[in-house]
């Protein structure tokens, strides 16, 4: 079954981004293996809000991903390099029954918090990043339960200070 | 010099407790040394919330420890186990230019807040839990600007899965 991983860059207080969806305060770590990364995957979700913003940066999709955007007001021909759904609890498990790599969930956050309650999540692998942005867009917004994790593996990139910690949801 | 240092148990999505302050999410890892922890420090900072959360649970001050309380609103014979200030900007850097052992800042975020934009806080040492707790009191709230941090040490505890992170405030 391919696995829905939810894979950010975090502040160490809990961001993913900051209050303007900012990214400057990610750093590019020359050990960390994007290509290997993102051989990984061959599909990306992305919640409207991180879809526009990608649009925004001349971005959408990911280059040789299959994107799927989730929306309640977003229609398919807003969005000519991705799919459009409004169905996350029938689409993400047809995607996850279906043959193929993995599956990057991109976020945002509430993208994130809605699959968690679906239980459709696998893992949860986040790069802390050595900066308290003080505000920003959090990993998960606010969710009534709990959920439990087990790390996994975890790697210390050591000219950024970067810690990868890769968690399997419980 | 003496260093202040925000030595916490966190949720991977940014709390220190619950909404209602719980803590029994924390778990109790055999390998980590508390005697030697505590060992480290003879002075403890609180806010006046986090001081009225131990007082209910039966602590107030910690064991061995001169502990001071930041409060605008309490007075000193409400806390016959504590020192109480209202001015954090005065007698922190008066303790920390005194002869002593490190300093514990046990929180909370507000506190936190308030000790990093004084530019008082040295470290900041992060027992990530692996749980998502969704809701429950940051480990900092809501602040205006970025703090950048160095990663200078970390230690995986295998048998919880909790990973400590120690930071220097740069």
């Amino acid at each position: 079954m391919r696995r829905v991983r939810y894979s950010v860059a975090m502040s160490l207080d809990g961001y993913i981004a900051g209050p303007q969806g900012e990214y400057d305060w990610i750093p590019v770590d020359p050990d960390i293996d994007f290509g290997a990364l993102f051989e990984d995957f061959d599909t990306v979700l992305m919640g409207r809000k991180s879809y526009e913003a990608a649009r925004r940066q001349g971005g959408g999709g990911m280059p040789g991903m299959e994107a799927y955007v989730f929306s309640r007001t977003l229609r398919q021909h807003d969005c000519p390099d991705a799919t459009v759904s409004s169905d996350p609890k029938t689409t993400v498990p047809a995607l996850k029954a279906a043959t193929g790599k993995d599956i990057w969930l991109f976020g945002g956050g509430e993208l994130f918090r809605s699959l968690l309650d679906l239980g459709l999540v696998d893992t949860v692998e986040v790069a802390i990043v050595p900066v308290l942005l003080g505000s920003g867009l959090a990993m998960l917004p606010n969710r009534r339960d709990r959920a439990e994790l087990r790390l996994a593996r975890h790697r210390v990139y050591e000219k950024t200070g970067m810690t990868l910690l890769e968690y399997a949801v419980v």
